[in-house]
């Protein structure tokens, strides 16, 4: 069991680190073993195809996100969860920099095998975002919108800071994408 | 002349359809002449690789986004400014869907052959956004990651409309968008 999981978590981190460089259609099975040190048979041993390891590796880099930031939001309500909900996607930014460029490629591809997969997962991460500026005064209907407004500020502003200044210290990079952010009823 | 730059047009269109569906690294020149409806020979005469055909792309592209950004902000100073901008930020995703997604997938990649040009390209749109937040009392060095905040506000809410929810109307788009953001002076 132990074995297995190594092999897995090798694979996705290899499949992870290859895509957020050279685009999941940029790399190859073959690479993918490679990198992660392990033999092609085990490698399709363990994903059957190309499409599957990486539906696989969305599902899991998403999920957590998803769960980190329904945990960041907690009890909070309206605007001190959405402040909390910045903090914490630009920290998963930090922590998982691959992910978080792959997320910005993906976000919008309709054409992938693994669409519906990202769909909801996509959905799932928006949901929070949405559910907290839902919980301040905005007019019915307005949140998903606002909610990716949001969470593009961030994504954005987040892979700036680690691609082309990445000396400036997390709680400025905080500061700054939340002063450019409010959430306020739309008229 | 005249049927150079039709042939030259073509096969720009053709390759940023392509690029918008399959990613860049997916598309093949093949596949670029037989959508333009171009001779292999006349793809390569007009552009002697993918390379080149790619980065001459994301300049036109990028390039016409930066002037019309340019002209939307014209006289006007601080937030008025920034909400022109937004406005024409979104219009122009409308207007250029394929391209607003090559954006949104090209933009952070560290491994283009292209790499400069989009640097200086992506630098010359935000800067406008960057110049219209330092007009307002924002401390100085913060501008930079605040624009690009605004930038990927604009851009993920505008494809999350576009992809997602397009029965909306622009206004309420950028009604909600706009409800999300402010510039306010951080510290």
């Amino acid at each position: 069991m132990a074995r297995a999981n190594t092999t897995k978590r090798a694979i996705l981190d290899a499949a992870l680190e290859l895509a957020a460089t050279k685009g999941i259609t940029g790399t190859t099975m073959d690479e993918v073993a490679e990198l992660a040190g392990v033999a092609k048979g085990s490698l399709y041993y363990n994903f059957s195809s190309k499409d599957q390891l990486f539906e696989a590796m969305l599902q899991e880099g998403v999920g957590a996100l998803a769960d980190s930031l329904r945990t960041a939001k907690g009890e909070l309500r309206g605007w001190p969860a959405i402040e909390a909900l910045v903090r914490q996607l630009l920290d998963r930014i930090v922590a998982n920099a691959p992910l978080a460029k792959l997320m910005a490629s993906e976000i919008f591809r309709t054409d992938r095998a693994w669409q519906q997969t990202l769909f909801a997962l996509r959905h799932e991460a928006l949901a929070v975002f949405e559910e907290a500026i839902d919980e301040t005064d905005v007019p019915a209907g307005r949140a998903g919108i606002m909610a990716s407004s949001v969470f593009g500020a961030v994504l954005l502003a987040g892979l700036e800071w680690l691609v082309f200044e990445p000396e400036r210290s997390r709680d400025e990079v905080a500061a700054a994408i939340l002063a450019t952010l409010r959430v306020r009823p739309t008229g």
